[in-house]
């Protein structure tokens, strides 16, 4: 299962290099990942409100080409790894209209509690587990 | 009484003008409130952990001047009322190099609890919002 | 003529009150602006591959209740004034669920060249202006 | 050589968790980058005014405990590798009080000309480019 989600690039998104800036890349990750969890049933909202952080641990994102103001922009979100400790989503930011690859990178979360201690998401949110497992396509089983 | 805050302006906060976006000015005015309290001897960190929310529900700011990437700023702040339900900061930018006005703005805030609803400052800090009285500069007095 | 921009509240856009941070309605704000000069028939990017920038010279917003993650969210935008100078116009954003006013504001804009120097928008982009004032829906005709 | 900038914790970093939203750590190695290049001497809006561009091509961040506001912070930052046609730096983001590691990382960018064509540093901005090699500590020498 893959996730697109559209936006629009934002003027306050671009920077004196006349691209948008490299930062923003994490928050439309994020926008895809909201996406891509409502996909599967989830809302992350619904998540938090039961007590079941998702904080990130890592990050990575490669540019590979620049995006500007006002470009039609589709996020793929993809599951590419989900435990009961963690989910890791990949990302690829693509030019709508040119059909060019922009931007493609990897979020890794831990699920914890308020505090961000780390909690075992199956036994915490059972359910909402078993959608993200069955619904987002992909899983390393453990 | 008035704050002085200095920053240096980073180059995510430029946009494709090549200079710093609008946006960040509220965010600029907020570094300043943070300093105006802690120098009244309030940490609002600690007002929050108090239960005392303070959301902005006005803000206005004049652009006078553009700030550039690497310029060095200072935010200056200053209290222009205070009531047991809200306090109300000018804020003054300036190029601390050319002493060039940038911008000039305001912004109002409410003493709310954490669901947001107004509440009596003097009564639910009484001790900070005598600090902020006595060390603040100004009062409107209600 | 009202413009009206549909956006979803991004995680990174609340901040630790569990609201949207009030930056954020500038950002929005602009969003609306973006959709309302490509109603009139302009594009915002082809305003500035001509030469002509719109820096802002003032920004209100009044915060009347606070948006939330997830959020499902419009953003209404109207022209108020145009000259060959500047341009005013205003904005409601409105939670698009329960049509609750979120906030109201207004932004005015100069006309200028490259270097940020006033320019005569009629003048300088003369089909462009003509099309705004026509399709803008109101005008203080300076 | 390594440098160190000294930041705090704005309010608007924080997002719902409560903690600073983890697109800041990518604009808070831009401060460090911004500080190294200073230290070895050269200023990157100097850079850009020679008509070379820095983007990025690659980030990665491992976020390993979170930071709050108001905290201070300081962003540790050094040459790992330097070429004709990149630089490769790294990032340890530090709370300046308990003295933990928050997060590290690492940026890879191009040097560029203004339409973001690769270019050579070393022929382009030779005593820049000889700065860094000099100054920064560390290079791969290709």
């Amino acid at each position: 299962m893959k996730t697109q989600t559209q936006l629009t690039v934002r003027y306050a998104e671009t920077d004196q290099m006349g691209i948008v800036h490299h930062s923003n890349y994490a928050i439309w990750f994020e926008a895809g990942r909201t996406d891509f969890l409502k996909n599967t049933g989830v809302s992350y909202a619904e998540v938090e409100a039961r007590g079941v952080m998702m904080p990130l641990y890592e990050l990575t994102c490669r540019y590979i080409s620049p995006a500007k103001y006002e470009d039609e922009i589709t996020v793929i979100t993809r599951l590419k790894a989900l435990s009961r400790v963690r989910i890791i989503l990949s990302y690829e930011v693509v030019n709508r209209k040119t059909n060019t690859l922009l931007a493609a990178g990897e979020t890794a979360q831990a699920f914890t509690d308020r505090a961000l201690k780390p909690l075992n998401a199956e036994r915490a949110i059972p359910e909402i587990y078993a959608m993200i497992k069955a619904n987002g396509g992909n899983s390393d089983g453990n």
